[in-house]
């Protein structure tokens, strides 16, 4: 309780503008105002989500215009958003509260979230949606909601919050509807992942059929990364896989390996992984990747670089008419297409997981619905953050869901330039970075 | 019973090309083989698939590849579709029946019914589609399945059948999967609507936001002809629309006034029609036809040309965030993605009821399904053709739902050309052809 009410100094990773490395300095962190949590953060890890903002392939300026046109929200001013602290994948300790903050008290073992629920506003009250509308407006933007401005700041100069979370430093501000409480037993160092989990991608030189693309900062911002929980949410949220089920999962990264696994925990008898990547099948054994796709559920492979007909035909011949379910887990329009159209007719339910380059476009012939075939998305697997986050720390306490097994690194936060180095090789799957040593 | 076992020779109204005018002369029928139904045409209504296919817009050359394509079958002789009897909206009475047929007898009060329901393929027995694999193989290439034969002849040319059905003829032969007994008080004068429903688009040139584009006869093969009864279907067993939703209806017309009347009964709370012809919003008072669409529940009007801003975004400012529920029902794939893009995120449904364009592919951002919002389509309503017609029928007869008001005009089979002009004309929604004068 030491710096209630008070100011904290401590270090932090800045991105003072795109594509710079990181600098580790010393950041001023004011005390959280009404409906706010201080968080000190023990460990986060790192996704490709702050990878491509910090890279600044696609520029801020852009999103933002983007995402104010689609929130009819009034364009704020975009050229504000650096110097920012990334980070949203992140677990710690409550520091202190502002006013009117019930649910957690300091001590408490939280995780971040990135998606709110606030339990008040039309989405959380719809029972349809895991999207909450409540902080979304500042959080957008790079700021806090009470008073549109930022907690973090440099010897005076505001530092942007991201995506509501900023967990590349010691100490954080979030809304109160952006807190999961979490059994305190939950190893933090593990757990940080289930607050958005695995990116897929991370190994994306070599485990995506197409090199990934740059997703919008749009879908970013909405909460649309592309994680593990997301994939086991995508199952049984989304899609809602029944035993028995036929699967098809397109890209076997993270993300596809995840989705194996929530598909074989939901009980689907057979579970196709399409990859470009003969190797990744057995993975395990002649990789230094410890664990194959079979560990995950995967029971079948195909690669459609094995065939000449198009993959969809392939996988319809395979499964006596299509599969019952299909989750694109690359992020590319035409895999999309391809996993809605080898759905069964009459029920086939195809799921994008995916987030696909900025201004690009799915297509199909509308026969392809008409005949009976769903096509959906998801938005952090359907998952009420505040409510399910801890459920699934317990699920993963219960052995019921892997989290260690994507973790293949791990290095402190003044290391977090090698680490978004690692993300770019190959055989990295996730990194967790100490943020305190 | 006097022509059982024998072959019957009737007046049927005979295409033997496309785009000439359909020729009224004798035809020979043959008795209904094993699992096979000959059935007493008494009347039959015209509808947009019959015209389209006899207009030869679409060769049946070109669809019927597609079709083998899409089916994986061996490519059958497309150029033998022709000479052929249209028609596939109908009621009449069961004259004989074939070995095996069990579920109707002579006399029995019928629909035939393009979709057909076998009960035993894999489709019928999942419990999740309307579609049936059965017979289709045969009734998409204008033969019975038993030997692939037609039963239709004169003079010993063989004459094909269409769609499974081929009404416009005094008696024709159908597969028992494809009989839907009714009750025989029902007046079979205007249920014949119920096997099929009301074409959309019969008022085409003015009642469309865009001109009617040509369907393709793979999805018409498919039963995926847009219908009245379809359209609630679409309303109560694709989109399943709930108590309170709020309904976007693209297109008002006949498609679109069954969506509407369809969500009205599923208790919407507001039903937004949209359409460029602001003058349909007020039919009932100012044109011929006797119905407004405010008597199907239509609660709002809003005519595209009125606004400057893409139709999606005036539709998301009208109602807080965007619709519950979309239907599309007109055809257009521009429109089909305003449709999807007005929906609500987080968990706006849109339904394609619409027929696009041979060839014509729908769009969009991937964005708007991980955001939440699901893209469907429907075939036959999701209605189950056997089980469900003589359900159909049974509201009409509690009067639940409207078929009446969809009849503008009456004519006899000798008439047929004249209906068909029809069709093209303003202010004619349906017209019901007595078959037997």
């Amino acid at each position: 309780m030491a710096f209630q009410g008070q100011i904290i100094t401590c270090k932090a990773a800045i991105a003072w503008e795109p594509n710079k490395p990181l600098v580790i300095q010393d950041v001023q962190v004011a005390p959280p105002q009404a409906g706010e949590v201080r968080i000190k953060i023990l460990f986060t890890a790192l996704c490709h989500t702050d990878a491509y903002t910090w890279s600044g392939k696609l520029s801020f300026r852009s999103s933002i215009i983007l995402w104010s046109a689609i929130h009819l929200l009034p364009l704020q001013d975009p050229e504000g958003l650096f110097p920012c602290i990334l980070g949203h994948e992140a677990a710690g300790i409550v520091e202190s509260v502002g006013e009117g903050v019930t649910e957690v008290q300091p001590g408490d073992h939280v995780i971040p979230c990135y998606q709110a629920e606030c339990r008040e506003c039309k989405f959380c009250k719809s029972g349809k949606t895991n999207l909450c509308g409540k902080v979304r407006a500042a959080t957008g933007v790079g700021v806090m909601m009470s008073d549109r401005k930022s907690r973090f700041s440099i010897n005076g100069t505001p530092i942007y919050h991201f995506m509501g979370t900023s967990t590349f430093s010691q100490y954080t501000v979030v809304h109160d509807v952006s807190v999961a409480k979490i059994d305190p037993k939950a190893p933090l160092e593990k757990v940080c992942l289930l607050g958005c989990g695995v990116p897929t991608g991370s190994n994306s030189e070599d485990c995506l059929i197409m090199k990934f693309p740059i997703p919008s900062v749009v879908e970013l911002a909405n909460g649309q990364g592309i994680q593990g929980s997301i994939s086991l949410g995508a199952v049984w949220n989304t899609a809602k896989v029944e035993p028995g089920s036929i699967v098809a999962v397109f890209g076997l990264g993270t993300v596809g390996l995840a989705v194996a696994e929530g598909a074989k925990a939901a009980g689907a008898s057979r579970i196709i992984g399409i990859d470009i990547d003969s190797k990744k099948f057995e993975r395990g054994t002649s990789l230094t990747l410890p664990y194959s796709p079979k560990n995950f559920g995967v029971s079948e492979f195909v690669n459609p670089k094995d065939h000449e007909r198009p993959i969809q035909q392939v996988l319809v011949d395979l499964t006596d008419g299509g599969v019952d379910f299909s989750f694109e887990c690359i992020g590319n329009v035409s895999v999309m297409r391809a996993a809605l159209e080898c759905c069964h007719k009459g029920w086939g339910t195809s799921v994008i997981l995916g987030v696909a380059a900025s201004g690009q476009e799915i297509s199909t012939r509308p026969f392809q619905l008409v005949t009976g075939r769903t096509w959906k998305g998801t938005a952090f697997g359907g998952f009420k953050s505040r409510s399910q986050v801890p459920w699934l720390v317990e699920k993963y306490m219960k052995k019921e869901i892997k989290v260690d097994e994507y973790i293949t690194h791990t290095l402190t936060l003044g290391d977090i330039n090698k680490a978004f180095d690692l993300m770019h090789e190959g055989n990295c799957l996730r990194c967790v970075l100490e943020v305190h040593t």
